[in-house]
């Protein structure tokens, strides 16, 4: 993440009707209607923060991430460079959640959740804490994901399985080069190897 | 869809904590708090658009349809009359959303949705794009729906999978004629044919 | 529930931007932006409504309970005292949802929602209604819980199964004592029984 400006900048677009009380917001980025990032959030440039969406003091997001609609991203998810969340998609931070103050889980008890650089999740998916969505890794709409999720590896289903891997651009890699961009690659067990940088 | 009268007129309900840009909405049509819809968008008369909805420039809203709470209607997402969509259901129109601008899906890629009149979209649904759900066909709460869905039919589950045939009023036909509402059906291949109008 | 006090109480505290047209708001309870409690619901002391939520008129909320943004809780749901509510977690009232007048369900069929003291839902999850969430029962983030759910009982999947039995501090019990909390239990065919209050 490179460095941010405030929110005075001119170039950080932010509705009327949202509330923004970080002093973290990068440059280019724009923050859409009854959409709230709480005081102490880092947002990087040129993201685009869609309508209702959430960002918690603690939550870290990258350069050119996309949240869709009514995606909320808690203290300890943590967001790389160009993730993009699909709307109403859900994530969480504490492993067992409950209300009385007996049994609430302490932060310490909360779990980290990192989403590499280039991830795509899903539509209405759930992710589960402490866990690691890899580079370009690719959840299905609707899923549940339980596990960490390889780089370039698709997951479908609930819980969430192996459903393939896909390219670069995101297109499932059933045949080489890819169907969409062009790309070659060679398949191996930890997914493809991508013959040059695109 | 019949003429559509601007937001001046008496007959349509706006909360003031709502966000309208359209000029296209029907008479009769109720929206409530933190719903936005964008200019460009056509929603029919009698509508009911609940809290947090929000219609994107391009979607096409008949008349009688009911959004609860929650609930985004994307460009290219179309929803013929008397619609029903759950709480918090959710639509896409990305087959292979990236964020990063060189893999970002053009609009040329970007599928439609046809919700056809009378349709049910449970509670917390998602709808990948690319589909057709059949008029009175019914998405149980919670289901992914990867594929067409046939006019009456009931799917099930992640993915969602055939659970049945529904009568025009909704009800599950197990017996003929159907236990809540009274109508006569003959049951074939492509699902009931009902005796007479209701 | 104990007694309420209405919303000029020092101690609850509403955020500028919800709006609470309720005057049974219990005393200590927190009610964050784009949070909406209509008229005539009931809210207990010390909840947290956090962002986005809906509390319809005929809904009755205990003492407190959390409800983690998004989740909308209608008429006919009631949540007993330290209930929490996942993010984004989706409760229903309507088994026969249609939007056509001549189909729409009436009042009378729609159904309950008992939600007992000190359960937790997960991250959106999905609960059908005319069911009951036994008390500390745990249903996973993202199932979808068309059947009841047993005191202790913890539920995964769509649609949700049995998964095992949680202590009261919401830990799985592979162990006794639990590994969490140190609380000593029998295992009976209905659940776990507890040594002694905590």
């Amino acid at each position: 993440m490179v460095s941010y400006q405030d929110n005075t900048s001119r170039h950080i677009m932010i509705h009327p009707q949202a509330i923004v009380e970080s002093t973290s917001i990068g440059k280019g980025t724009r923050i859409w209607p009854f959409a709230h990032i709480l005081k102490g959030a880092v947002v990087g440039e040129n993201c685009n923060i869609c309508e209702q969406c959430f960002v918690e003091g603690g939550a870290r997001i990258g350069n050119g991430v996309v949240l869709k609609n009514g995606v909320s991203i808690w203290d300890k998810v943590t967001l790389e460079d160009y993730v993009f969340v699909g709307p109403h998609a859900v994530f969480t931070n504490d492993p067992v959640p409950r209300a009385a103050p007996a049994w609430k889980a302490s932060q310490g008890e909360w779990q980290e959740t990192l989403v590499r650089e280039h991830a795509t999740v899903g539509a209405n998916a759930t992710i589960l804490c402490g866990i690691e969505l890899g580079a370009y890794s690719f959840v299905g709409a609707g899923a549940v994901v339980t596990r960490s999720v390889q780089a370039y590896e698709r997951v479908l289903g609930v819980p969430a399985r192996h459903a393939g891997w896909v390219c670069r651009c995101g297109w499932l890699l059933d045949d080489n080069p890819c169907q969409r961009c062009g790309a070659r690659f060679a398949m191996g067990a930890a997914g493809p190897v991508f013959e040059k940088p695109c």
